[in-house]
């Protein structure tokens, strides 16, 4: 972090407006208007356009005593994108509105919107508006997203086909991991602020909490094959509470097995130090972003290669309920609290 | 205010999303997908899409003290729709995301979108998406707005050209007035509780500030009478502010008159009696969310009889700077603090 720090109130708020958004190009040629009017001009000619926004607060979503701010712009960027990718569109514009306490610095407020314009390279996105505003105390953030996807190409959390096959990106679980590492040496460190933290090896948990990716390569992937998912969400609560919602929209029950869930080997040994369950943490963990989707039986032999896609269940008729199959061979009911369900 | 007290727990976020939006219809066409999914689908077939989002915060932009919820809601809605007009264009979904503490009660909440409700259904906006949060202290709310507009059409702030008619609706700085009236009161509330209220005929200028309304009929006539202005924008930081905006990004320089100010009977009388210049709460009152907006001399008879429009001075060159006449017949230079200004 830089060591100078330049009081906010010596910019004002139009002067902060400017200094953070110095060095916006837009990318689309759909941002017509960007940042510095009283609305962003968007142009969907052809294309149905996609919105969704997530409110981060302080104390509530992140913790700045382990959050770097430009972790913290990048991770508010990305879990809007992810939830722009779970309706099969593609993300094309950004809003960005803060609200933070006078401990803030010009120098602290510029590291956060780096991490913001990371994202928004990556993920070829434009930033075309926001507020910014004080708070008594905290920080606050709330992003929008905007996305256009061809018409009738979007895919809602409620269409479901029974007998689908219900798959899941990358491997689950392993940010709820990296937040118990960091939580235990924050304590640590309240405690004894002479130790050391001891987060060796654990980059790969620790990087999943501080710095998701949006799955834009499964959607990509989705495309180049020519599969339309019937059902699709982004985990950000947990896989047992998403295929709940996916379930209870659809009118459908499903079956999953322990044994396919996609588990990194780096998350089940730290789940082991912990002396957790790495299927509970799977099930319950929270804040992975990956997609979860369902698709018809027989887009199977197009993903049964990529390694990103594993196929973990399939839909059943509501009576059924929601099951899981364990390695044990034992039939559980799903619940959103899975967490809790697997202690009993 | 009802009696009955629902605390949030007893829904949980779900249930609260569920309790919150269960009346939402949708009034658009374009509104494809509403609340519910990861996000909302709007389709813009020939239109182009228009965005603006806005952040308040509890203690920094509003006092529960004397802001009744259902009109925080209102407003909230509101000064986004405001930002919508002032490109021309016509607003059509927003989302509304809220993070509260504990010490709000379902009711409370029920309350606040109650207002959230009747500004949607006043404007014919739909409501598509959201988020809800906890927060450790206070009340935040974030609102993003999404217009269309015919393309081309929309008004940016860079645009006005030398000579033409720098116009404004409604009247100004009655906003401020009555925030002065309620400032005062609570002050007389905290010192002397059992003192009662004195707010005697002084709606006008209070209703101003709570419940603000967006010029829609403003941009209706407009589209009627068939003039694009050439730069626009809400007033809600103060007129003096805003026009220097649009002198800056336009490159151009103005001249207003204070006699063509529009101040409302009833504001004049206020501001006396709090022994204040009523053209300097023109100038630098703010949140009075009326559009202000040049155009083109040869559209003047289009809008003379309208009495909702006042034409307040012309733009000039940038050399000739931004200035005031006074009734006087003295000139002065326009600041964004212009109260202070009239106050040397």
């Amino acid at each position: 972090m830089s060591e100078s720090r330049t009081e906010i109130s010596s910019l004002g708020e139009f002067g902060l407006i400017e200094h953070l958004t110095r060095n916006i190009e837009l990318q689309n040629a759909s941002s017509i208007v960007g940042v510095g009017d009283d609305a962003a001009v968007i142009d969907h000619f052809g294309k149905q356009t996609v919105i969704t926004t997530d409110l981060l607060v302080e104390g509530i979503h992140f913790d700045l005593m382990y959050t770097p701010l430009k972790h913290l712009g990048y991770k508010s960027v990305v879990v809007n994108l992810s939830d722009i990718y779970a309706m099969n569109a593609t993300p094309t514009q950004i809003t960005v509105s803060i609200a933070f306490s006078n401990r803030f610095s010009v120098e602290a407020l510029s590291e956060f919107y780096e991490g913001i314009y990371a994202a928004c390279e990556k993920y070829g996105v434009d930033l075309v508006g926001g507020d910014t505003s004080s708070s008594q105390k905290g920080f606050v953030i709330s992003v929008t997203a905007i996305g256009e996807v061809t018409p009738g190409k979007y895919v809602r959390r409620d269409t479901a086909k029974k007998g689908d096959l219900i798959c899941c990106s990358g491997d689950l679980g392993a940010a709820y991991v990296g937040l118990l590492f960091l939580e235990r040496e924050k304590q640590i460190y309240l405690e004894s602020p002479q130790v050391q933290p001891d987060l060796e090896g654990e980059s790969y948990v620790i990087g999943r909490l501080l710095k998701p990716e949006a799955r834009k390569d499964i959607v990509e992937f989705l495309e180049i094959q020519n599969i339309v998912p019937t059902s699709m969400m982004d985990i950000s609560d947990g896989l047992s509470s998403e295929i709940l919602h996916i379930c209870e929209q659809s009118k459908l029950g499903c079956v999953l097995y322990e044994e396919k869930l996609p588990i990194a080997e780096e998350m089940r040994k730290a789940a082991f130090k912990f002396e957790i369950d790495p299927t509970a943490c799977a099930l319950s963990g929270g804040e992975d972003y990956e997609l979860l989707f369902t698709m018809s039986q027989s887009d199977y032999e197009k993903i049964v290669l990529n390694e990103q896609i594993s196929v973990i269940g399939y839909m059943t008729d509501a009576e059924e309920g929601m099951k899981i199959n364990t390695r044990g061979g034992q039939v559980h009911p799903i619940s959103a609290q899975g967490w809790n369900a697997f202690k009993k």
